[in-house]
């Protein structure tokens, strides 16, 4: 029996995903949802776009993909280190089935981080594809921002790097039980660390998702400075090395999208126990890898959508 | 030459759209935007998709498509009685060249109505998209919903209804030249008007997006009542039963979809001077259609993405 768009939806969506949050005042099902921000915060929002054959594989299931999409989303307010408080969700599916799996990958991922779902839609498409819109909430200028990093700063990392691109080349190759596939089919956001950093007064952070290298360059651009990265302090550097090689993992790590690791910079003295400390801020411009204090050089860029 | 993915983004949106708005603290370019609402205010969110082939027709110029899209998502926020402040875009496209027409268009639409893009992504993509997530904002308690309408509240509408689709129609059946392609090519949000409602006092709105009758519906369900709708009431009906005749206007009225005109219901005694007097609600549930005082069948349903 074919069901309806608003009974699909009903099924779906309605009632899923996190509790209602103070922040909400009108939910899921009118033109628009309503809120109101607790004094003394700041509203911290952002947008991702995951699609089918792009963001990943047709033979991946769609809930395993649809809960990716909403965890990277989620990662950018893990990034700002703000707490999550609502979800809108688009739905773009070939058929009522995928509509029903995506729903149900979206909205487990939003139930296992408390994130209420309070609007969104759903259309028939060509092909399979989320966007997930997500807000955060953090006391009033405490969110930490790619351009406020500072010469003779620290640089932490909370997460691994290389560990996702390596689940996915093993997934795209057939080993679809590979010792790295779980991390490429499970992204957790860090939303807990994050919250920890900006507690911890870190004031420049932000999450990996195109590569250990392309990420650090876009706070060194940001804050108008040089960074330098020691790939064997990163956590996880054996493990990538003993099975891939060094030059493969070296590779993963630089320029492996997805990782959602978060890394952040620091002055020197702020103790960060649940991160680890990879590199160092100079004055100048650009970012070195170094190996066992050796500059090493990796040619190959991050992910381009349209390079 | 290729633009590669950054360029691209920042030849295309960055510093486009509407001027920076008090609400932003930190605009486009980190991880999330970060926003502050002023003392007193809550903020209202809409998001909506809008893909080429299921929104659009596909030769329908991308720019026009994405101005479209950027205008039926601020309608939501017309419908709640709010003022835009914020825009969160994303763009899917099939090539460098789609996003170029996309963000012109979306872009102007947001320097129209002056509303700020503060943040999105763009993604390659099998078949041209955006998903259009607004804000906007409005004094505590005074948005407009559709679960506010009482029994004995008269109907209002502001705005044209079945000039959308008739554009729509003429479009595909090739009369590009035709007297309503204007209306399918231009979507008005009315956000003047959806704020002198909110603060004429009205509660209940909503805007027509799935044809008069399917959203009257939402209304009268959402409110527990029924409501009874003179056809010949509407602005522009005219026109439309003497450019296609009676039966086809009516179902372009009831059932044609993306009209954006603003239905809304205000206690007997309430003067709307800028919105036309089409109906009243009873005790009761459903919506009757009544042309020149008769009850009219009108058969077709809606529009349903999986039905």
């Amino acid at each position: 029996m074919t069901r309806g768009e608003f009974d699909l939806i009903s099924d779906c969506f309605a009632g899923k995903g996190g509790a209602r949050h103070p922040f909400t005042r009108l939910g899921i099902g009118d033109d628009a949802s309503v809120h109101r921000l607790a004094a003394g915060m700041e509203l911290v929002v952002s947008t991702d776009s995951s699609l089918a054959g792009i963001h990943w594989p047709d033979d991946l299931p769609l809930s395993i993909a649809a809960d990716r999409a909403v965890c990277s989303a989620l990662s950018d307010l893990a990034a700002m280190g703000a707490e999550p408080v609502s979800c809108w969700l688009n739905v773009m599916a070939t058929d009522a089935e995928s509509v029903a799996q995506m729903g149900e990958g979206a909205t487990a991922a939003l139930a296992r981080y408390g994130v209420e779902l309070t609007g969104g839609d759903t259309t028939r498409s060509r092909s399979n594809a989320l966007a997930v819109t997500v807000a955060g909430a953090l006391p009033e200028g405490t969110a930490m921002r790619r351009d406020m990093a500072n010469s003779g700063d620290l640089v932490w990392l909370c997460g691994r790097a290389g560990f996702h691109a390596s689940g996915l080349h093993q997934w795209l190759t057939g080993e679809k039980d590979g010792c790295f596939v779980d991390d490429f089919k499970n992204i957790t956001p860090l939303l807990a660390d994050g919250i920890r950093l900006r507690q911890a007064g870190v004031r420049c952070c932000m999450d990996i998702s195109d590569g250990l290298l392309q990420d650090a360059s876009h706070i060194a651009r940001a804050s108008s400075l040089a960074m330098e990265i020691e790939m064997a302090s990163l956590p996880g550097w054996t493990q990538l090395v003993d099975t891939l090689g060094e030059h493969v993992a070296l590779q993963r790590v630089a320029y492996g999208g997805e990782d959602y690791a978060l890394l952040c910079t620091a002055p020197e003295g702020v103790n960060l126990p649940f991160a680890v400390k990879i590199g160092r801020c100079f004055a100048g411009a650009g970012v070195t890898i170094r190996l066992n204090g050796q500059a090493v050089s990796v040619g190959k860029r991050g992910y381009d959508h349209f390079g």
